[in-house]
C-alpha cells in the first residue's frame, strides 16, 4: 500500500527526534544564523549546530561534522554552499540520518552544472535512504513537532491546512496571511527544486493525515504530470486540493526556469492535469486561502442556485454580477418567499434576489431573513453580505465622537438594572436547564432588540428561537449574555470621555451572530457565506471569517460547486 | 462656457452657508437622527432641524417648516417619507433654498408610481432652480465645507480624489477603504437615482476643481450615454476618470433595475462609451482605489516595457505572468545591465528580468538596484516587490521573541556612541550646508549598512549618494537620522523584556526608503510601483502605499499605460 510507504518515508522529516543544522553560525547576517534560531524556536527535540570553524553557536556546543554528534540525528538541515552539500550528504549517510532539508541554492535552477550537482546529491542520499526537501528552498514547518526548519523566523500557526509550495516567498506570504486571518497549518513545505520528494508525494502524505482537512499547493512545474494525476486523484477523492499555477505567459515561463528550474509547460496541459486529478485551481495566493476557508467552514452546495442577502443594493448588484459570471444561478425566489419577506421588510425592499431591504432600520428582520431563504428547495447556497457590521461600524462611531454616540448612549438602560439581570443569569446557565435558559435568553434578546430599536414581539420571538436553537447545538455559548453590560459600559465610558468600548460590545454581538450562522449552516446543510463591508474594515477571523467582497465570495462558492461536481462524476458525492 | 455654469450651479451644494435637515429627529433609531448628527459633525455653517412634531432636536431649536427658519437656507437635506417630498420641495422653492440632497427612497427605483413622484419633484425644484442630489441616495461629503450630509457617520478624510457613486454602500466602502489606506476625498456624492444632477454633471464639476486630481465613479446605468461622452471626454483630457460598472450579466441587470432604477445596458455598449470618453474601467471597488493611487503617485509610463525587481523568485513569476497577461512587456535587459548587476548580486541571481537576487543577504545591493535599471531606455516602468520589508518583518521578530532578536540586538553599537553622533548632526542639519550634511549622512548610512551586515565601501557610497540626493530634492528629510537611536533602544528594550520597538525602527527605515523611491520617480520620470509582502501584512499608507501583490500592481500599471495611450491618440501626451 503506497500510502503506508509514503507515511513511513516522510515521518522522520515531520516528526524528527533530533535535528542538525549544518552551517549554523553566530554571524547573524548569514542564513545559517536565522535558520538555526528558527529550528531552536519551540522545537522540543535536540538541535545540534554543525560548523567547521565555530566551537559554539548561540550557546550550543557545535560539531565540526555530523558524524561527530554523539546521539542519533533524524533530520539534517543544510545551509552551506552548494559544492559542500555532496560530501556532507555522505557524512549524513554514514551517520544514519533519515531526512534532510536542503535550503542551499545553486542546483537545477542554476543551469547544467547545478543539475549535475543535484543528481550527485540525490545519488548519495538514496544510498542511505535519506528523503529530502529542496534544494533551493526556504524550509518547512511541522505543527506536530513544533519545528520551524525555516530560513528565517516565520509567522505561522497550527491548524487544519497543509501546503506544499514551489515558491518560498509565495508560500511564506500565504502562511503569514493565514496567521492574520486566524487559520493555520499542520504542515508547510517550501519544496524548491523538488529533486527527491515530489509535490505529489507531499500531497499523498497530507492525504493520509487525518489532521489535514484541506491541501494547498503552489506549482511552477511538475517533473511527471502522469504520476501527479495518479497520486493526487486518490487524494482529491478524500479531501480538496487547491493549486496556484502561474505560467500562462512566456514571460512567466522564463522566470520559472531561472527560479525553480522547472519547465512551466503549457497552461492548457496543466488545466487538463488538474481536471483529471480533481484539483481546484486558484488565481492568486490570497485566493488559495479564500477557497481553503470556504472548504473549512462550509458544506458542499447541492447545486448552482444561489440567493444573495444584502444590506445595500450596489453590493447586491456587484455580487449578482460575479455569481452569474462564475456560472452560478442567481435564482428567482418563489412568490411565497416574496410574501414572507414582504411581512418583515418595508414596501421599498427589492422584492427579488438579491434580497435588499433598501435601508430598513430593522436589523433584526435582516438577521432573521436567512431563516426564510435557506429552507427553500430552490436555494442551494446563500451569500449573506455586510456581515460584521457592528464591528465595522463601532470604530467609526468612536472615531467621530459626535453627538450620535452621546445621544445613543443616553438612551440605554442603567448599569444597575443590567448587572442585576446578568447576576441572575449565571447560576441558571450553569444548571444547563434548557427551559430556564430560554427564559433568560429572551430578556437578553429583547435588550439587544431594544438596542436595535425593534419592538415587534413576533420578530423578537423569531430571533430568540434562533439564538436558543444555536445555544442548544453548542454553536453559541452563553458568554454573550455577560457581554451585554458593555452597552452600559459604553455609556459610562462616553461620560468619561473614553470611546473605545463599543468595539468590544460590537464584537460580542458579531460573535453571537457568527454562532447563529454556524448553527444555520449545520441545520440546513447548505453554504452560508458571509462578506464584510470593505476590504479594509474586517475584524473577523477564523471561523468568523467574512470575505471582503461579494466578488471573492462568489469565486469561492463557484469552487465549492466545482469540487462537488467532480465528486459527483467520480460517484462519491450523492445529494 | 459650460464649465462656469456647472461650477456656479453646484457651488451651493458643496459650499453651503447653512443647511436644513428635514426629518431631523431625537429618535436615534431613525435615519433622520443619524443624518442630522452627521450634518452637525464638523460643519462650520448653521444647521437647522426641521420636524413637524419635535420642538427641539439634539438641543437645537427645530422648525415645523423650512419657511419658518429665520435666516437663509442654502441646502436642504430630505430624510422624510417619499410622498412628503413634493410639498416640502414647494416650501424650499418658497424659501429660496439653492440645493438639495434627497436621501429618501421610493422613487424611480420603486416602479411606475415612484417614477411619477420623481418627475413631480424635479418639476417643482426646477421652478426654484434648485439642483439636487438623489433621490434614493446616502448623501454627500464636501471637504471644503467639512460637511457630512450623510445618512450615517461616515469615515472619510480630505484628499485629492472626487467620487460620484450610484451605490451608497459601494461608495461608502471605497471611501472607508481610502481612510484605511491613508487617501482621502475632496468630494464624495452618492447620487442614487440621479433625477436632477447627472453623473456626467458631477464629473464635469470635479473636472473644473483644481483640488481634485483623480475622479472615481460607480455607475449602474446612465440616463444619456451621448451626453456622458460629450461632457466626460472633456474632463479626461485634463485628469483621469476611473469607472466601476457592473451589469455584465442578466442577473446584475435585474438587480440594478430594482436598486437604482437604472437600465444596465449592454456591457459592450458601455465599453464603447467609456473608450470614447477616455474613461478607465476598474473591475472591483478596491481596484478603483488601486488605480487612483497609481495616478496620484506615479508619472505616466512612456510605453509598455516593464522591469520587475523581486526579493523572491515566486513573487517574480506571478508578477511577470500578470504583467504579460495585461499586455505589458517584461523586457529583456541589455547585457551591460546584466553585467552591472553581476557585480552587486551573488552568482546565483536570476540574470534576467524579473531581477531576483535569489536570497542575497546584501539588502543594500537590492535597494540600489533600481538605480541601475531605471536609467535604461529599454525600461518604461519598474515594479519593486517586497517593499515595506522592515515593517513587515519586525512584528514577526518581536512575536517570536526568539534567540534571534536577542543575539541580533547584542551585536549593535552602544547607546552613548549613537547619541553622540546624533547630537552632532542636529545643528549641521539646521545650517543647510550640503557638504556638511553629506558628511553627516555618510556615517548614518554606514550604520544602517552595518545593521544590514554590508561593509562594501563602494555600495555604501552608492546608497549614501542616493539618500543625500533624495534629501536635496526634499523627498527625504533628516528626521530618519534621529530615528537611528532606536537600533539601540531596541537593544535596551530587549534587555528589559519588551519587544515592541523594532516596529518603529523598521518604519523609520521604510520611511527613508519611501523617500528614496519618490526621489527616483521624480528624477527618472518613470513609474516605480512597489508591492508589499502579503495582502495581510502591509503597514504602508498614503504616499508610502505598496500594493499587496504583483498582480494588483501589474493591473494598475496597465491602466496607467491605457490612459497614456488615450492621451497620445488625442494628441495631448507627447513623450
Amino acid at each position: 500500500m503506497s500510502e503506508y510507504i509514503i507515511v513511513r518515508a516522510l515521518e522522520p522529516l515531520f516528526n524528527p527526534g533530533s535535528v542538525a543544522v549544518i552551517g549554523a553560525t553566530n554571524n547573524w547576517n548569514k542564513w545559517g544564523f536565522s535558520t538555526f534560531s528558527s529550528a531552536l524556536d519551540g522545537f522540543k527535540g535536540k538541535v545540534y549546530p554543525v560548523n567547521i570553524k565555530e566551537g559554539e553557536v548561540l550557546g550550543h556546543r557545535a560539531f565540526k561534522r555530523v558524524t561527530d554528534i554523539p546521539g542519533p540525528v533524524d533530520l539534517a538541515i543544510f545551509v552551506i554552499p552548494a559544492p559542500s552539500v555532496p560530501p556532507v550528504m555522505e557524512d549524513c549517510v554514514a551517520k544514519g540520518v533519515k531526512a534532510g532539508v536542503i535550503i542551499t541554492a545553486g542546483f537545477a535552477e542554476a543551469g547544467e552544472e547545478g543539475e549535475k550537482l543535484q543528481d550527485e546529491v540525490v545519488r548519495i542520499a538514496r544510498k542511505g535512504s535519506i528523503r529530502f526537501v529542496g534544494p533551493n528552498c526556504m524550509g518547512m514547518w511541522s505543527a506536530s513537532s513544533n519545528l520551524r526548519a525555516f530560513m528565517f523566523p516565520m509567522l505561522v500557526m497550527n491548524g487544519p491546512l497543509a501546503f506544499v509550495s514551489q515558491g518560498g516567498n509565495v508560500g511564506g506570504a500565504v502562511a503569514m496571511s493565514g496567521y492574520e486571518r486566524g487559520v493555520g497549518f499542520h504542515r508547510y513545505v517550501s519544496c524548491g527544486c523538488a529533486a527527491d520528494i515530489q509535490i505529489e508525494d507531499y500531497i499523498e502524505y497530507f492525504g493520509e493525515d487525518p489532521e489535514v482537512k484541506v491541501i494547498l499547493t503552489y506549482i511552477e512545474g511538475l517533473n511527471n504530470g502522469k504520476r501527479f494525476i495518479e497520486k493526487v486523484s486518490q487524494v482529491t477523492k478524500k479531501k480538496p486540493v487547491i493549486a496556484l499555477k502561474p505560467g500562462k505567459t512566456e514571460a512567466a515561463a522564463r522566470a520559472i526556469k531561472s527560479h525553480s528550474g522547472a519547465l512551466a509547460g503549457s497552461n492548457i496541459i496543466y488545466d487538463t492535469v488538474f481536471r483529471k486529478a480533481g484539483v481546484i485551481r486558484a488565481e492568486t495566493g490570497e485566493e488559495l486561502l479564500d477557497i481553503a476557508l470556504g472548504f473549512l467552514t462550509q458544506p458542499l452546495p447541492r447545486g448552482r442556485n444561489v440567493a444573495i442577502l444584502t444590506p445595500g443594493g450596489s453590493y447586491g448588484v456587484l455580487c449578482a454580477d460575479s455569481c452569474a459570471s462564475e456560472g452560478l444561478n442567481v435564482v428567482r425566489l418563489p412568490e411565497e418567499t416574496i410574501a414572507a419577506l414582504d411581512k418583515i421588510f418595508p414596501p421599498r425592499w427589492s422584492r427579488g434576489n438579491p434580497v435588499d431591504p433598501a435601508g430598513d432600520r430593522n436589523f433584526i428582520a435582516y438577521l432573521t431573513a436567512p431563516d426564510k431563504i435557506l429552507p427553500l428547495d430552490e436555494v442551494d447556497s446563500l451569500i449573506f453580505m455586510g456581515f460584521g457590521s457592528f464591528s465595522s461600524f463601532a470604530p467609526m462611531i468612536s472615531f467621530l465622537g459626535s453627538s450620535f454616540s452621546q445621544v445613543f448612549a443616553a438612551t440605554l438602560p442603567s448599569l444597575e438594572e443590567l448587572e442585576q439581570r446578568i447576576s441572575a443569569v449565571v447560576p441558571v446557565l450553569k444548571s444547563g436547564n434548557a427551559a430556564e435558559i430560554d427564559k433568560l435568553v429572551r430578556p437578553a434578546i429583547s435588550m439587544f432588540a431594544f438596542f436595535l430599536g425593534v419592538d415587534d414581539k413576533e420578530e423578537i420571538d423569531d430571533f430568540t428561537r434562533l439564538v436558543t436553537g444555536a445555544m442548544a447545538t453548542g454553536e453559541v455559548d452563553a458568554s454573550f449574555l455577560s457581554e451585554l453590560p458593555q452597552l452600559i459600559a459604553f455609556r459610562t465610558a462616553k461620560a468619561n470621555g473614553e470611546a473605545k468600548l463599543p468595539v468590544r460590545l460590537a464584537e460580542a454581538v458579531d460573535s453571537l451572530l457568527s454562532g447563529v450562522i454556524r448553527h444555520w449552516v449545520k441545520s440546513y446543510g447548505k453554504p452560508l457565506i458571509t462578506t464584510s463591508f470593505t476590504e479594509g474594515v474586517s475584524h473577523l477571523r477564523g471561523t468568523h471569517f467574512a470575505y471582503p467582497s461579494g466578488q471573492r465570495a462568489a469565486r469561492v462558492l463557484a469552487k465549492l460547486v466545482e469540487y462537488k461536481e467532480y465528486l459527483e462524476r467520480e460517484g462519491i458525492y450523492r445529494a
